[in-house]
C-alpha cells in the first residue's frame, strides 16, 4: 500500500519533476521492476546490463544511448502530434488517380479501424480463432468477385499499382511470354511500378493505345488497360479483349468498385484479371495509404495468383468453417518458386471496405454511384456550357477539361477556393468528383472553369439523365450483392452487432499474447494510434501539392532522423509498405548500385536455408538468382559454406541477404565478420530487420556491416498487425545506397537529390507507401526515449530467456547462444521427438492451446515440426508465467499418452481444439473429461474462457473443394 | 440484387440529390420498410400514419410536420459540430472549485468511453449478465472508502454538490434535526445546492465560519466542511468534529480524492459522511460534466444512504459474485419513504474513475498528487518571493494570492497567456493547480503575478520540502489501494485486458436488444457520441469567461430551440443532470410560481399510484405533500378518482405529476381534459417526458396543456445509459414558469432575464449540467429532421404492437387503449397466473431469458409480477421476432411444467440462468438435458452464446451480509 511505505528521500526539484509522468515505458513494457529481477534471478543475472551484454556479441554492441530525443508523456505527445497535423491542409482533392475522398462510416471506423480487438489480430494462420476476420474477408472477396464478375479473388494486395503488378506477372508464369502491353491511359504511378517490377524479371513493356495493339505476333504475356481510364473515359475493351485471346494474350484490367455499381463488370468483356483498390469503399485518403488492392481473376489461374485467399472448408464436426486456402502458392511454402512475395497484406482495411459494403448493401452502393455520376455529368454540362471542352465521351466520375480561359486562372481560382484538380501536362484539367461532393462544391467548381451559373440553374435546363451511364450500352444488368450478408445489417444496431459477433471469434491481443515468432505481437497503444484518425492525416490526398502535407513531410523527416539514428543507416525509403517491399526495394537499391559501378553482372544473392521465405522470393523477383546457404547443427550461420560460396561466386556475387538475430532466434557472434567477408568480395550486405525488436538500442546493423534493411514498422515499431496487414516496410541505407532508392512518377521523393538520384523505379502506388500509420511508430519512438526503447529491447530478451528457462525439463529450446546458453528475443521449442513417443505434433500443441486460451505460437518455421515462441516486452511475468503453465500442462497430457493412461488417438490434444458443441452435447463418449476438454488449468474458467468457434478444420478438404465466397447458406447472425 | 432491379424513372435532379446521403434516419431505425409493412400488416393498418393516427388521440395530435431543421448527414455533421467546437476556445484553466484538468488516460478513453459495450449498458438490476460493470463499480467504492477511510460508499452520485446535499438530508433523516452548519469555505456552488435543498425540506442553514460554530444547542443535524477548502487551505477538524459529535451533529466533509492520496484521511478526524467528485480521476472537465460525485460514510449510516451501492454476494453455486445491495434504500422501492429520489448516477465516470485508479495503483496515484503539491509549492515559493501574499499556510495543489501590484495588471498578463485564474470578490486571486502543469506553465503564472524568474531558479533557490504536506502533521500514514486489482493492472497491455475481460461479461447492447420498458434503450450512434471527445468540448472549465465557451452556449441556444418545437414549451434548463433531478427542479419551479403568486400554500402533489418511484421522491423533497390517485382496471388514470381528490384539495393543489403515455404503456385519451382540469383548479400539471419516445413529432405535451416537463435525455434523445448513466434530465416550461427555473451562483443561465429571473435555487454543481454530450442529442435532432423524428416515434409504436400482437395467444398485454387495442411505445405482460399454474415468476422468466441471450425486460414495474416491454424503434424485424420466439419457447417450457411433462422445482426456469460451470461440469442429475439448458433456441448457438458469468443470485444473503468493498480475494485474472 502506498500509505504504508515511509516517503522517499525528497530530491531536489528540477522542471522535469512537474507536469505530466513520462510514463509510458513502463505502460509499453509489461513485466513491473521487482518482477524484472525476480526473472534475471532465475536466469543468474542481477541487472538487464548483465544479461544483454551476455545475450549481444561484445563486437557489434553499441556503447552509447541512442541519439535520439527524451521521452515525452503520452498527455504531450498528443498536443505535439496534433501540431504537426495541422501543418497539413485539408483542402478539397478533385485530383483522382485512384484516390478518392469519401464518406467513412463512423461506427466502422471506430468500431473496427479504432479498437483492439480488431486492429491488433495476428495473420489468421489459426483459424478455429480468426473465423471472425476470415468472415469479413470472406465478404470481401465476394465483394470483388460480384462487382468484377470473376470467379476468385483474394483477401487483398497492397495498393492498386502493385496488384497490376501482380497481373502482368501472373501472365508471364501462365504463358511464359516476355513481352507486355500497357494501356497509356493506366494511372501514372502503375505505369511505374508495373515498368519497374518487369525490367527485374527481364520482361519487355510497351505503353500505347491498345486499341491499336497489334498482338499477332503471339509473343504479349498480357494486356493491362483501364476502365474507366486515368482521364476518366469508358471504353468498350470486347474487340482488343477478343484480339488479345486470339493470339493467347491474357487479359488484365485495372478497375473501380464503385464505378462497377453501374457499369458493365469487366467479365462481360472477358478480362481474365481484374486490380484495384478498395480505398474509396469507406477508407480515409490518408495521403496515400494504407488502402487495400484486390485481386480478382478467373478460376482457372487461381493457383498462380498471388496472396492470400480465404476459402470455405469443414472442421472436425463437418461445419462450414472459414480458413486461409492455397497456401502452397505462396512464399512461406514456395519461397524463390512462389507467385508473389507478397506476406503482410491489407486485411484490416480489406475489412473495412467489406463492412462497407456491408453496410451499404448493393442499393446502397447503387445510389452512392448514381449520385457521383449524376454529380459529375451535371459538372461536365455546366463546364461545357461556359466555353470549355470536356474530352470525355462516356465517364463515370471523372472528366479531363481543355479549358476555354488562361489555366493559370483556373489554378488561380482553384487555389482561392482551395480546390485540389488534376494539372495534365496539355494544360488540360482533369476533375474526379466522389461520394462527399456537394451543390456548394459543384458550384465552385463551375465558378473555377468561368461558368457564371450555379448547380441549380445547370440542372433546371438539362435532362442529365440522357447523358449518364444509365442510358448507354455501358449501364451493369448484371446483380451483385446478392448474399443475404449485404442485405441484412444496413441499420447502424446490425452493423455494431454483426461487427461485435465477428471480432468476440477471434484471439487478439486484448485477450492473451499472441507468442509468435518473428512477428513482435506488442503493444499498440492508444496514444500511438489515435494521431492515425486526425483529420489532418486522413484527409489528404497523395498527390496534393507538397505545400499542403507540410506536417507529413515533418513526421517523415524526423521519423527518418530517428530510424537512421536507430539503425545506424543515412537514409530512409518509406515507400516500401510491407517487409516483403522493402526486401524488393532493397534488392533493386543494391542492383542499381552494382549496376551504376559497372558490377551489372553480379547477380547473385545467398540466403540462408533458415530465411524466411519472403527472401527468396523478393530475391526472384529483383531478378538474382538465389543460391541457398546452409545452417550448422547449432541454428548459426554455417560460416564454412558461406565462404565457400562467397568465394566460389567471388566474380557473380551481388549480396548476402541474412536475418539478425538469426531467425532461429539466436545472435550469432560471427555477424559482423560475415559482413566483411562479404564487402570483401565485392558484394552488399541485405539485413532483414525482421528481428530489430532484440537489437534497437543494444547494437545497429549500420555499425557492424550491413547496407540496407527493411524495417518492419508493424512489428519492432508498434503498428498492429490489424488481422494480417496494414504493415509498413521501409527500408534504410547508407549512404552509397541512398541515390539508388525509390523514386516517384507524381511525387517524388527523391526530388531531394536532384541528378544525384538514380533511383531503380517505384514500388508503390503512393510515394511514401501507408503514410498514414507513420504517427504510430513516430509515436512509440518519442514516448520511449533513448532508455525506454533499450530496457524494451533488454525486456524482450529477458522474457524470451525467462521462459525457454521455466520450459526446461518440459521442453527442449532448440538453439541458444554457442556460449552464453542464451537466446535472443524468441526461442524455437523443438517437439518433434513427441512424435515418436505419443504420435504428439506441434499442431496438436497449437490446437490444444487454443483450449487454454492463447494463440499458437509459429508453426514450424523456421524449423519444420517446431514451435516458435516470441514473447516480446510488453506481455508481464504473468502472462509469461500463464503460457508457461499451459505448456507445461499440455506437457502432462502428453506424458499420460506416453505412458498410455490416454489414449493415442481420442485425447485432448489430438480432438483440441474443442467447441461448445462438443462438450455441452448431451454426448460424451471419450476416455477425458469435459472438464479437462475446456477447462485444463486454474486459470482457463467460465469467466475467463475463449472458445474457438470451429473444431479442427480440414484443409486438405477445402483445397480440393475450393470455395472462395460466401457460402450460399451462410450461418445466420 | 441491385443489378437486376430495371432502373428507377429518372427524376429531375435538385442539389439536394448531390452529396453524401441524407441516410441517417435508416440507420437509426431498425426494420427496413419493407419490414415495416409486414409487420403493419398484421396489425391491420396499411401505413405508419394510419398505425398512430389510431394509437394518438384525436384531440392531441400534432398537425404539422416539426419546426426543425431538415436532416443534415453523418459526414456533414461532423464536419459541423467540428465548427461549433471550435468556437470553445481553450484556455489553461487554474480556477479550480471542484474542476481540475488531468492526464484522462487514452486507453481509458477509448476503451471505455468511446465503446458502445461499455457504455451502451443498462443499469445493473440484472447482476448475472452485469458482473463486469459491478466489478469495476466494486472498485469505485473501494477508492472511495480507502482514501476516504469510511466505511461504505455508494457507487457515484450526480456531483459533488448534490452529494453535499445528500449528505446534509442524511443527517437530517438521521437525527430529526432541523438546522445545517455549512462552512463558508466550501465551493459556492455547493453552499447553494445544500441551500436550495434545504429550503424545500424546511431546513434552516447557517453558513459561517466552522471553528466558531456553537453545537451546544444540539439543534444542528449536521455541519458540512471542505478538504482542502475551496481557497486550497488545508485545516485539523478534530476539534470541530469533537465538539460536533459531543452535541450530537453529524460531521460532513467535502473533500478532494488526489489530495487524500497525500493527506490524512477524513476518517482520522472522525468525520461521518465524506463527499467529493472524482472528475480529476480521468475524467476530462467537459464544461462541467458528466463526471461521478462520490458518498461515503460510516457503516453505521449505510441504511440511510442514498444512491446504488454494489454488494458481494453468492450465486445459486454458492460462488462470489456482485449486485445491487439493499435495493430497499432506494425510491424505486421506497418512494416517497425513500432515502433520496436519485435513479440514473454517473457509472460510466465512476467506471472511468475506477480504472483511472487501477491503471496508476496507489504508488502511482502517490507520485501524481506529489508532482502536483510540489508545482504548486512552487509556485507559492516564487509568487511570494515576487511581492506578492499567499494566505494559505498548509495547501494541496490550490493558493490564494493577494496581489503585489494591481490587480487589473494580473488579469490582463493572464489573458495574455490565455490562462484562466479564479478571481474573488476582494481581488485576490486563486490557482488550482492540476496533473497536467508543467514547468512552461509555471512559468507563465510566475509572469503573470509579477516574477523575473523561472520555475528552475525558484526551484533551486528554495527546499521546497520543507514546505510540503510531507513534512506537516497532515500528511498520510494510512496505506490505501492494497487490494491486488489496484497492483496488477499497470501496463496498457494489462488494463486494455481486464477492460475488455469486464466489457465481456455484460449483456449490452452490442449483443442483443435491451427491452426495457420505460428506458428506452435505443442506438447510441458513432456519429453522435464522436463530438463528446473533441478536445473543444471536452477541455473547457464550467466557470471560463463566457467568451471561451461560445461554442457550447451556441449549442444550448439550437438544442433549447429544437427541444421547445418538439415539446411545445418555450424554454429549457440544462442544469438537470438527470431525471430526478428535473422532477425536483419542475416541482421547484411550481412552487415558485405559486409563491410568486401568493398561493404558497399550494403544496398538494398529486401522483398516480402507477407512477415511477422518483416521482414522490422528488416530490417529497420539493416539500409537497403527496396524495396518490388510483388507477383503473384497464390501466389508465382514473379520472373520478381524480376529480375528487381535486374537488377535495382544490385550495392546497399544486400540482399534478403524470407520465405520458402512461407508465402502463397507453394513450389515455383523457389527458387534455385531466390537464384543464388541473388548470381550473389552480394547479399545474408536471408531464413526466421519460416516455417522449413515444410522442415526439406526433403530439407536445406543451400543446395539449401541461407546464413543465423533463426530458430523460438519456432516453429519447439517444444518450447511452452507460450502465446506470450519465444522463440529462433538462425540463422545459411554458413560459409562466420560465422565471422560475434554476439559477446559479458562478455563470447564471439565467442570466438574460435579469430582473426577471425569479429563480428558486440551484440543482446542478454544473451551471448546464453534464454539457459535455449534450452534443449527442443535438446530432440526433439534426440527423434526424422533422420526418425522420417522426418516423422514430412512428416505428417505436409499431415495434411495441407488433411484438404484443406476435405474443398474443401466448402471453397477456395488461392494459391496451380501450378502444383501440393498441399500446404505445412499450406494454406490460402479464406472467402472474403463471405463479399458480407452474410456480413460475416473472424473475424466472427473466433469468430463463439469459439462457436464450437476452437481457430481461422491466421486471415488476408499474405493476408487480409482470414485465414490461420497450423495444425502441432501433430494433429491426429480425431481433423483435427472435425475442418473440424465445418468449414464445420459454412459454412452452411453462407449459410443460404445467402439463407436469417438466418437475416443478429442477426445471430450466427455476435453475437459470445457466453458466458454463454447470453444463459442462461431468455431473448432470437435471430432468432436462445440457442442451436444453445452454442452447434452447436454434438462434443460440456456440457462435452466438452470451455467457452469464454467474448464476441466480441471492439477494437476501448479499443484504444480510453486507460486503461493499473489493473482497479479499477478488478472482485474479
Ligand atoms: C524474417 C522476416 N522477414 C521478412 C518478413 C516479411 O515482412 P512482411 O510480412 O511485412 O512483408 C517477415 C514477416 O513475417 C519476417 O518474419
Ligand atoms: C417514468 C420515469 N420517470 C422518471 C425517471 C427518472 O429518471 P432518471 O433515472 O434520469 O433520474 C425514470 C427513469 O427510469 C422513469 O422511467
Ligand atoms: O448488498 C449487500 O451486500 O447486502
Amino acid at each position: 500500500g502506498a500509505g504504508a511505505t515511509t516517503a522517499a528521500p525528497p530530491r531536489p526539484l528540477r522542471s522535469h519533476h512537474l507536469g505530466p509522468r513520462e510514463d509510458f515505458p513502463s505502460r509499453h513494457i509489461g513485466p513491473r521492476d521487482h518482477d524484472q529481477q525476480r526473472m534475471l534471478e532465475l536466469l543468474g543475472f542481477r541487472t538487464l546490463d548483465e544479461l544483454t551484454d551476455a545475450a549481444v556479441p561484445e563486437n557489434i554492441r553499441l556503447k552509447t544511448d541512442l541519439n535520439i530525443e527524451p521521452p515525452t508523456s503520452e498527455y504531450e505527445l498528443i498536443k505535439r502530434i496534433r501540431n504537426v497535423a495541422e501543418k497539413n491542409k485539408v483542402w478539397r482533392s478533385y485530383i483522382g488517380m485512384g484516390y478518392h475522398n469519401c464518406c467513412v462510416p463512423h461506427t466502422i471506423m471506430r468500431n473496427i479501424f479504432e479498437n483492439p480487438g480488431w486492429f491488433s489480430q495476428y495473420t489468421p494462420y489459426q483459424p478455429e480463432v480468426a473465423q471472425g476476420r476470415l468472415e469479413g474477408l470472406l465478404n470481401y472477396q465476394t465483394i470483388v468477385t460480384d462487382l468484377t464478375g470473376l470467379e476468385v479473388a483474394n483477401a487483398s494486395l497492397l495498393d492498386e499499382s502493385t496488384a497490376a503488378a501482380e497481373a502482368m506477372s501472373l501472365c508471364f508464369r501462365q504463358n511464359k511470354r516476355r513481352r507486355l502491353f500497357l494501356s497509356h491511359l493506366l494511372h501514372p504511378q502503375t505505369v511505374s511500378v508495373v515498368q519497374t517490377r518487369a525490367d527485374s524479371l527481364g520482361l519487355t513493356v510497351d505503353v500505347g493505345n491498345v486499341f491499336e495493339a497489334d498482338f499477332s505476333n503471339r509473343d504479349f504475356a498480357g494486356v493491362l488497360f483501364q476502365y474507366p481510364d486515368t482521364e476518366g473515359s469508358i471504353h468498350d475493351f470486347s474487340a482488343v479483349s477478343e484480339r488479345a485471346h486470339a493470339n493467347g494474350t491474357l487479359v488484365c484490367c485495372a478497375t473501380d468498385l464503385l464505378a462497377l455499381c453501374l457499369l458493365r463488370p469487366p467479365s462481360e468483356f472477358d478480362a481474365d484479371i481484374a486490380v484495384g483498390t478498395s480505398q474509396r469503399f469507406g477508407v480515409p485518403l490518408g495521403y496515400g495509404g494504407p488502402h487495400a488492392g484486390f485481386f480478382a481473376c478467373r478460376q482457372s489461374l487461381v493457383r498462380l495468383m498471388p496472396g492470400r485467399m480465404i476459402g470455405v472448408t469443414r472442421d472436425a464436426g463437418g461445419h462450414d468453417a472459414y480458413r486461409l486456402a492455397l497456401q502452397t502458392r505462396e512464399q512461406h511454402i514456395r519461397r524463390d518458386k512462389a507467385t508473389s512475395n507478397i506476406c503482410t497484406a491489407q486485411a484490416l482495411l480489406a475489412n473495412m471496405a467489406s463492412m462497407f459494403a456491408v453496410y451499404h448493401g448493393p442499393q446502397g452502393l447503387k445510389e452512392i454511384a448514381t449520385r457521383v455520376h449524376n454529380t459529375a455529368v451535371l459538372l461536365s454540362k455546366g463546364v461545357e456550357e461556359s466555353g470549355n471542352i470536356v474530352t470525355n465521351d462516356v465517364f463515370f466520375d471523372t472528366i479531363r477539361v481543355v479549358p476555354g480561359m488562361d489555366p493559370a486562372e483556373i489554378h488561380h481560382r482553384a487555389r482561392q477556393k482551395e480546390i485540389n484538380l488534376r494539372i495534365f501536362s496539355d494544360d488540360s484539367v482533369g476533375v474526379a468528383l466522389d461520394e462527399t461532393v456537394g451543390a456548394q462544391d459543384i458550384d465552385d467548381l463551375l465558378w473555377v472553369f468561368g461558368s457564371k451559373e450555379t448547380t441549380d440553374e445547370v440542372a433546371e435546363r438539362n435532362n442529365i439523365h440522357e447523358k449518364t451511364i444509365m442510358s448507354s450500352p455501358f449501364r451493369r444488368t448484371s446483380p451483385f450483392l446478392t448474399h443475404p450478408v449485404f442485405n441484412s445489417h444496413h441499420s447502424e444496431t446490425r452493423i455494431v452487432r454483426y461487427m461485435k459477433h465477428l471480432e468476440n471469434k477471434d484471439i487478439s491481443l486484448v485477450h492473451s499474447m499472441i507468442p509468435l515468432g518473428s512477428c513482435t505481437m506488442k503493444l499498440n497503444s492508444t496514444t500511438e494510434m489515435m494521431p492515425c484518425s486526425f483529420q489532418h492525416f486522413t484527409d489528404i490526398h497523395p498527390f496534393a501539392p507538397l505545400d499542403q502535407s507540410l506536417g507529413y513531410q515533418e513526421l517523415f523527416e524526423e521519423l527518418q532522423q530517428d530510424l537512421c539514428a536507430i539503425t545506424g543507416y543515412d537514409r530512409i525509403s518509406f515507400q516500401p509498405n510491407s517487409g516483403a517491399q522493402g526486401e524488393y526495394a532493397g534488392l533493386r537499391a543494391i542492383k542499381g548500385y552494382h549496376e551504376a559501378h559497372d558490377q551489372g553482372h553480379r547477380n547473385l544473392c545467398l540466403i540462408p536455408v533458415s530465411a524466411h521465405g519472403t527472401n527468396p522470393a523478393s530475391a526472384q523477383m529483383a531478378g538474382m538468382k538465389v543460391e541457398p546457404i546452409n545452417v550448422s547443427k547449432d541454428g548459426s550461420i554455417d560460416v564454412e559454406h558461406l565462404k565457400a560460396k562467397v568465394h566460389e561466386h567471388s566474380e557473380s556475387l551481388s549480396c548476402l541477404m541474412i536475418t539478425y538475430p538469426s531467425t532461429n532466434g539466436v545472435f550469432e557472434e560471427t555477424i559482423a565478420d560475415i559482413c566483411q567477408l562479404i564487402h570483401e568480395h565485392g558484394g552488399q550486405v541485405y539485413l532483414d530487420g525482421a528481428n530489430m525488436n532484440a537489437q534497437v538500442a543494444l547494437c545497429r546493423p549500420g555499425d557492424y556491416g550491413s547496407d540496407v534493411s527493411h524495417l518492419n514498422l508493424h512489428k519492432t515499431f508498434c503498428i498492429p498487425h490489424g488481422g494480417g496487414g496494414p504493415g509498413m516496410g521501409p527500408i534504410g541505407v547508407k549512404a552509397h545506397l541512398a541515390p539508388f532508392l525509390p523514386s516517384h512518377p507524381v511525387v517524388n521523393p527523391m526530388a531531394d537529390m536532384g541528378r544525384h538520384s538514380k533511383s531503380f523505379g517505384v514500388v508503390s502506388a503512393a510515394p511514401f507507401g501507408s503514410s498514414a500509420i507513420l504517427p504510430i511508430s513516430w509515436a512509440y519512438i518519442k514516448m520511449m526515449g533513448p532508455k525506454g526503447l533499450r530496457k524494451a529491447t533488454q525486456v524482450a530478451i529477458l522474457n524470451a530467456n525467462y521462459m525457454s528457462k521455466r520450459l526446461e525439463g518440459h521442453y527442449q529450446t532448440l538453439y541458444k547462444g554457442k556460449e552464453t546458453a542464451l537466446v535472443a528475443h524468441e526461442f524455437i521449442l523443438d517437439v518433434r521427438d513427441l512424435k515418436k513417443t505419443a504420435n504428439i505434433e506441434a499442431v496438436d500443441i497449437a490446437k490444444r492451446l487454443m483450449d487454454y486460451g492463447f494463440h499458437a505460437p509459429t508453426m514450424s518455421w523456421p524449423v519444420s515440426g517446431t514451435l516458435m515462441i516470441e514473447p516480446t516486452e510488453s506481455e508481464d511475468k504473468e502472462e509469461l508465467d500463464r503460457f508457461c503453465d499451459a505448456l507445461i500442462s499440455i506437457r502432462k497430457e502428453i506424458k499420460d499418452i506416453e505412458d498410455g493412461k490416454m489414449d493415442i488417438r481420442t485425447n485432448p490434444l489430438k480432438m483440441a481444439p474443442h467447441t461448445q458443441a462438443d462438450v455441452i452435447s448431451s454426448e460424451w463418449n471419450r476416455p477425458y473429461t469435459r472438464e479437462q476438454a475446456a477447462f485444463p488449468a486454474p486459470f482457463v474458467r467460465a469467466d475467463t474462457k475463449f472458445w474457438p468457434s470451429v473444431g479442427r478444420i480440414d484443409d486438405i478438404y477445402g483445397d480440393k473443394h475450393l470455395v472462395c465466397t460466401c457460402p450460399p447458406i451462410l450461418p445466420a447472425y
